[in-house]
């Protein structure tokens, strides 16, 4: 299978170098559209270690469909370095998070659906895709220019738009894997065997899987009102596949092999092709998945130990004042959550202010 | 008249040090309350400066009136550096805005309204002042914690929920002096005397000027669409007094007269007793206020001279690319507006990426 | 036995508020000076964990001599985040390292000895100590002020001067636990029990452990020359305890118990007294523990294992080259050493530029 | 004439985008050997703006000689931002300032002296300068890799050893012109026509003008202690040409008259061609070229004026504690200098700490 290599450049550094990211492109037969991007947060790189294996399975046993595979997203990003670390996840100048430049004008889907009522499906996918890339289009064209984040987002997302499946890799800071689930892709997700998922209503909020599927769900639910069932046309997805700043090839390979499983259920292999080791899978609503923020400054050990369910009244971290050393009395505080929980992840570092998210969970959890 | 200080904790460091906001407050007979605070963005410390020139016009002739003054609102921000500047823009480790971070929950008002249609005006304005101030002491009282920016914005607004009054001194990076004015008191903010004013709608962004006035003008808005005319109680400003990383002493007198000039329209002095030196005033509506992005990399000669209007066409700024230096042919580009324009404020640095934010503009201008 | 608690100012921030630095301080019978500081790098708080453990040794068992305990030393790199990690290893606007700014100056030490080469040696101590402390207090003084971090690193060191045994507690970035000891203190340094060591000469180069032993060290070899034997006074080591950004209690309780054996040797408490768990050590010259660098930019597998021998010619790392995924052949190179070496630590970051430090190690290895 | 045009690679950042750096060479006629470099420090761009205003007088009158040029010198340091500045002065990752990783190892200079004490001027030269690349070369091919900083300058460098005269184009923050002088080269320093000069000795610390006149220095000085009078083949210069983040165009069209007049003494054109305004001009010795730390930490009104003479009491600088604000008497305190000084720079923000570098100043000064 032929893989077409070629470069997108997604805007200019001042020193005049573009800001350039890699494409891979295949296809094979007939099947689905297939967009997976990588690396849009600078930390995160493990998604293009898990890209690497996944091109190995595609190469090992090629796949139906087209694919559109974009690793090392965020060329900025990636080289932004602060101390040893790498300060990727906002635009270094405006503080604009990298995942939340993506566009969506809801205006256009009423009058859409109303001239569209009669249209025949796979007419109506293909029309409302071009209006979708127009406003894209539209956006990179202003006379004003486009901001740096929204420059970069526009321009990856004109491949996006093109796609019935959007996969978009990440990682959190120190995290077990997740994956952001829209409620209507539930069934589906499962595939991926991703042990924590949040399920995620039809909002569009500026990440690209939001960009990606809430247009669809939003005409679905359009059509709907005007009477007509209308299937929603693209899944997309965020999958949190570990930590930041860390290389995990056996993990890796493991993610590539959900992702290959998640796909077969579309069509691209054959059933059952690729088997990932099974894995529990707790889920909860997006508005159930909590952050704890420190309630004083300090150093932290962190407690909760991520994936395992905890419960209520049992600490979630203690917070060193090692300020007071010397004092008699303890010197630390334990911190407890209002309810049962499964930790998902926590922060970085051990040096906390006073409202640092130190840890993120799951509550009113369910299986997937 | 008497001055009394005292400290705001804000939040807590990880050196256990408290974040610490000094307070001053007077007050002398009959009058308005007054909430005026700066420095809320680090690198923006000229509004100390203006409230000290302030303070020895209180000192020199006691206002009429209860003053809460909040100079060094944010004691994180300002000691912030990053090389030799102050990254007191956002907080360091989400990237989040200091200053969109207070709070306003809009869903409570139309039962209020509804509750107290024919309450009297002045039981009203306490009611649905302690309705605030309760969605603010519930927010900073959640077991789940509450976010840096949030807790240290909360605890501000907590003072600002209880005046009549509220302004937010500001500064752009590179900029003229320019104010954030609500549409409803357009008319009383041509006594700032600030030379370029933005008109606001009624909406909230989470920038303290919003938080105060929204509120207050959404209810009025309500009463309305309820058959009753309801005054809107507070006003509140965003004061943007020229250049960050800059004190300017002689202009810091100036805008502490127009100040005072302002309160004279509220019984704080005689009308008149304040003459700042008056300036043509120029306004625009917020959805004309527009910025202008880089269309490339480079480094930027900023032509457009701050405050000046510049006719469409007008070179705004020339972008060279040194890195084609010793090409023939010229190695920049000349950067014009799709329409007429006044320039506000341009960007701190001569190196820019694509889509960085050359300068803000006023369009579609017309007297204040 | 009574702790003694007060504040070291050591600075002030743009905010107004003092850097200050707790003290603890206890004494009981006759025995040594000691002097113990952790967190000069903001980011390296285990040394905290362990102060706060070996506090507890010695409340538990009230040891002999006079105790100076400095944690957080550096309340301005604590505080100093970016992004969300502690940018604390040096000075944000300069770029110094915080511990490069210690002082000494050898100038004197030639004519101090040749005044005193008849006067005893306990006199001598306490002439040479006044000496030093003068140094200190002349550099306090300068009419054209200290360095931020020559100022705060001026400050401990008057109290780390008046010390017999000083000792540093820092970490590496993701390391093993390993110790600087002088060559002369190398039979004592075994008591730590820490598996990494280097042998440190007699040069000064702006560490606290450095600026500690080096004029004493540097006073008795000049003796020498003037044919007086004269001891070594004072002993002083940087110990290097983990990996920075982490809290490990258990391990601090074990380097607790390292340091008191060391202290056992000095009289502090009876020998045996505390008895940590025995570790095998491995030591190097300093001219031997080398730095490897990245040949490359990419990301990077960290393949040598953190203190186990690693063979000539083995791969110590992998770099991935992600920007050519989908390219046919390798896209990763691996690292190997050009000697048999003991890596020691690695880079935090799996982000790495071409020249990024990748690992530091022991080269020409024996037993400590 | 022909300008040829190529890029350096001078290092690899984490996306795999080469760092590259544009070159410019060009040569007529006999003449001597001229290196310029600008940019070396990211935020310092108006030596492009300099190069690119004398690329224009070589234009219209060629130069005799054979020319590198070479702009925008650190495509790492200048795409680095952090907040709207450039964070270009030192790698973020380990604070090491790019203009001190220049090499050179003074050892061998003794042996190679002693070798050629009877060997012609011209054969000395090649050979030294033979000897000079080899040290370079066999840096960068250390099997353990070399620093980012140091790979970058170590490949400038090789450039610049050929060179018989380097230019060294920087920026102050707030700055006024100034030149860093060999002693020995004072006399032709006059024709640069900058204001302030620091005359140097002969050490090597690190930044690219002693990296290249100091192995030649050192070597005449070594040869005339073996008793031959060897002149000083390389003269190279730092020069400071304003302020950071700026572009001047006028005041670049006159540093690059006063770079052509200093030319002109080389033979590059005939005397007199350039006639760049003249200013008077101020020197000292490096030794008496002093910081002013700032006492405390508050905000900064910069009092004095850049280039202009200041008596010993005078106020160079007011510290606000606006913290203070609302207390009765002075919030200011007022810093003075121990002696007459004439300002050089200031630092880039009114926001300071206790320590921060506020002023750099000439003392004892003289007439060039």
């Amino acid at each position: 299978m032929q893989m077409v290599l070629s470069e997108l450049i997604v805007g200019q550094q001042p020193s005049g170098e573009p800001a350039k990211v890699p494409l891979i492109r295949f296809k094979n037969g007939d099947g689905p559209r297939v967009y997976i991007q990588a690396n849009i947060h600078g930390a995160e790189i493990q998604g293009n270690a898990v890209i690497e294996r996944f091109l190995q399975l595609c190469r090992d046993n090629a796949p139906k469909g087209n694919f559109v595979i974009v690793p090392m997203a965020n060329p900025i990003g990636i080289n932004q370095k602060s101390g040893e670390f790498t300060l990727g996840r906002f635009d270094p100048i405006s503080g604009d998070n990298w995942n939340r430049q993506y566009h969506f004008d809801a205006d256009a889907i009423r009058a859409f659906a109303q001239q569209n009522i009669y249209t025949p499906e796979n007419r109506v996918k293909a029309a409302f895709q071009q209006l979708l890339l127009q406003q894209l289009n539209h956006r990179l064209q202003s006379p004003w220019g486009l901001k740096t984040g929204q420059q970069m987002a526009t321009s990856l997302q004109r491949l996006a738009t093109e796609a019935d499946i959007v996969l978009d890799l990440h990682t959190g800071p120190i995290s077990d894997r997740h994956l952001y689930v829209p409620e209507f892709a539930r069934h589906q997700a499962k595939r991926f065997n991703i042990p924590l998922n949040i399920i995620m209503p039809a909002d569009f909020g500026g990440a690209l899987d939001e960009a990606a599927f809430s247009p669809w769900w939003q005409l679905s639910q359009t059509f709907k009102r005007l009477g007509r069932d209308f299937p929603i046309m693209v899944e997309a997805f965020t999958l949190e596949l570990g930590s930041q700043e860390l290389l995990n090839p056996s993990q890796a390979q493991q993610d590539a092999l959900g992702i290959a499983s998640y796909l077969e259920q579309h069509g691209c292999w054959d059933d059952g092709t690729h088997q990932p080791e099974v894995v529990t899978q707790h889920a909860c609503l997006l508005k159930d998945y909590r952050s704890l923020y420190s309630p004083s400054g300090g150093q932290v050990e962190y407690l909760g130990e991520l994936g395992q369910p905890l419960i209520q009244g049992e600490p979630i971290a203690r917070i060193w004042h090692y300020h007071k050393l010397g004092q008699t009395g303890p010197i630390h505080e334990d911190v407890t959550l209002p309810c049962d929980a499964i930790p998902v992840l926590h922060f970085a570092s051990a040096n906390a202010q006073q409202g640092t998210e130190l840890y993120k969970v799951l509550t009113n959890t369910f299986p997937l």
